[in-house]
């Protein structure tokens, strides 16, 4: 039995998706800007799809900006504004645990001049609304606080952050990569000026994502080149790749309106989780946290150790985020949650998808207890029982 | 009959290619840098494709990075080598025929603090290497000049500006995309330090290139986030999307080897189309020009205008690049050659593709006269007989 459990990371293509892609590698190949028979197919593809998405987010499609990826979005939606504002002013506002491509584009605007707030969190990942409003100054021309966050999936309260944000007349981005296609997303509700998404991360295809751009939020490109995407993003238009994200949002808002039954299997898993073993700790908000989403920490042994014999035991986890898998520091949003460097490398990620069965849910249930055990058994933290308990 | 010669602009997908990559939706679907069998298979195969393209162009994997398009292959490495050489100098060398994605890029970089010098071209749009030598300073960080040209097919003595790039140690950039799977590309011979492609030119998918970048060659990333490509792109990796540039990038090999066929077809082209009306110019070198490329412009008419009937006829062309229909300018690159507006807004693009038949040539060799006499019956221009005649 083969169980995915790292949907946080990416999602199989739902098939509808794929046989919605399809026709435009072969047949309708056209190039969106050619003006003949070939580019009007695959223009009208491209607009249609524009609608799906802005139908998903409670936009308008003009708003819709294509682009390769989320990362590309978070880059272009933080870069694109603040070149665009120098003259307004030069300081920035996040939190310490947005996704890397938040992150070290904020790194990369302060060796450029920009002045960067990275907010704190609380012990469950939550960003203050308090905080952002304290941090607003007259310099501040951007506020970029992700919708959840991808390791712990904290939820968060992005609807005040928003409305304080617009009161202050200080643009707003949130990266919301993780939420759009699990949990209702509308970009007047969050008062966002802009909002980043990904198709792969909603059963659509890889190199293919958007950028949400509130209409006269003017938006400097990051790609220069021809005037694709209304001048604000260069390069052909991946045809097949952002057809497959308009039928991904479109089964997505189906599935939302259906109502979302991942809940119940993730309390299902935390609960199975912390019973069969001692020193586990949940990670992340009990409540306000994504419906697919499980963290824990585990003490005396490496997530990365427990991802392995999971996977010999055909489970697919993760610890923390895949774009951060290769190198081996603890997980930024677990230091910033206060957890110490050990419990933080001995996270655990499980990520449900919609095809996550009761089956699996109970398969990993009863496998982890003894992945553990082994682990501690091999452990000279546990000998030692060095570790803060958590 | 329906007719498709705008090869240049994009090509359809090869069947073996979207064969190759079917798998990489739905069945593996995992995300390259997960710490898992999912994850294996997919990173597994981002680097057989690796492989495949360094394969095509003589380069080593490592020195390849996958990019979404050849748009954002020519924004990084102008932009991810100029950035990084700033205390070295300021100073960047191109053409005035380039591409829109490597002249709007050059274009911000002036914005930026750069200097940029635009190089002129003969009337057959032909870089000079002299020009290059003379133009470089102590100052001088990059050279770029494409290796033939999307609009007019023109090949540049690559070779020696390379060459003499290497000479002066300033690196050498070359944007391939119209060459990369037409003619022989090989980086050693073209001393070239970087090198652009991209995916869909070459049967390959949309939404997918890839930037050569030379062992040794410090790329300052565009987009900032993980640590994927070596962390020379952040970024979620489009799987499938890299699959089908490696499997097109190894047919492509397999079909030069085989040695071209389509100049034939191409003279054929050429020869029906001067023969068959008055106040035809052929754009572009005579003999340097790719085997695909047929570019003219018909004195009195506008190709916008022969576009449209062409394809009402079902044959696809363009007047010009893609990137730039939407636009009404007359072609940057046909000006730069030294036509006249007139001529320039006169011109129409025929581009062949492997799958080009003889039948196919011989229809349009049929059709455009008659398009272009009615079109010339209707100009005022052509009864004012105001252009500079051809």
């Amino acid at each position: 039995m083969k169980v995915y459990l790292d949907h946080a990371a990416t999602t199989p293509c739902d098939e509808r998706v794929i046989a919605a892609t399809q026709p435009f590698f072969g047949r309708y190949y056209g190039n969106a800007s050619s003006q003949h028979w070939q580019g009007e197919v695959a223009r009208a593809a491209v607009e249609a799809a524009r609608g799906q998405v802005a139908d998903l987010i409670g936009a308008n499609a003009k708003e819709i900006v294509f682009t390769s990826s989320g990362t590309e979005a978070n880059n272009a939606a933080l870069k694109g504004v603040v070149w665009g504002r120098r003259d307004k002013g030069n300081h920035i506002i996040t939190s310490a645990i947005e996704h890397h491509s938040v992150l070290e584009t904020a790194k990369f605007l302060e060796k450029e001049g920009f002045e960067v707030t990275y907010l704190p969190v609380d012990e469950y990942g939550m960003v203050s609304p308090k905080d952002v409003e304290k941090a607003i100054t007259e310099r501040t021309v951007l506020v970029s606080v992700m919708h959840a966050n991808n390791e712990v999936g904290t939820i968060q309260p992005i609807e005040e952050i928003g409305r304080l944000t617009r009161a202050r007349k200080v643009y707003f981005h949130t990266d919301a990569v993780q939420t759009v296609g699990s949990v209702p997303v509308d970009v007047e509700k969050f008062s966002a000026d802009l909002l980043s998404l990904s198709a792969h991360k909603l059963y659509g295809p890889k190199g293919v994502g958007a950028l949400y751009v509130r209409k006269g939020v003017f938006l400097q490109s990051l790609l220069h080149g021809g005037d694709q995407e209304g001048g604000r993003r260069a390069g052909t238009e991946n045809v097949a790749g952002i057809v497959g994200l308009g039928e991904a949002a479109r089964l997505a808002l189906q599935w939302l309106k259906e109502g979302a039954h991942l809940e119940a299997l993730r309390d299902r898993l935390i609960k199975g989780i912390l019973s069969g073993a001692s020193g586990i700790k949940l990670n992340g908000h009990p409540v306000r946290r994504l419906p697919g989403n499980v963290n824990v920490s585990v003490e005396y042994i490496e997530g990365e150790s427990m991802v392995l014999h999971l996977d010999a035991a055909g489970i697919a986890a993760s610890s923390g985020s895949a774009c951060s898998s290769t190198d081996l520091k603890p997980s930024h949003v677990l230091l910033a949650m206060g957890l110490s460097h050990e419990l933080a490398h001995g996270s655990l990620r499980l990520s449900l998808g919609k095809d996550t069965s009761e089956a699996e849910i109970d398969r990993v249930i009863t496998v982890l207890p003894g992945v553990i055990g082994k682990l501690r058994a091999m452990s000279p933290l546990a000998a030692k029982k060095e570790v803060v308990r958590v």
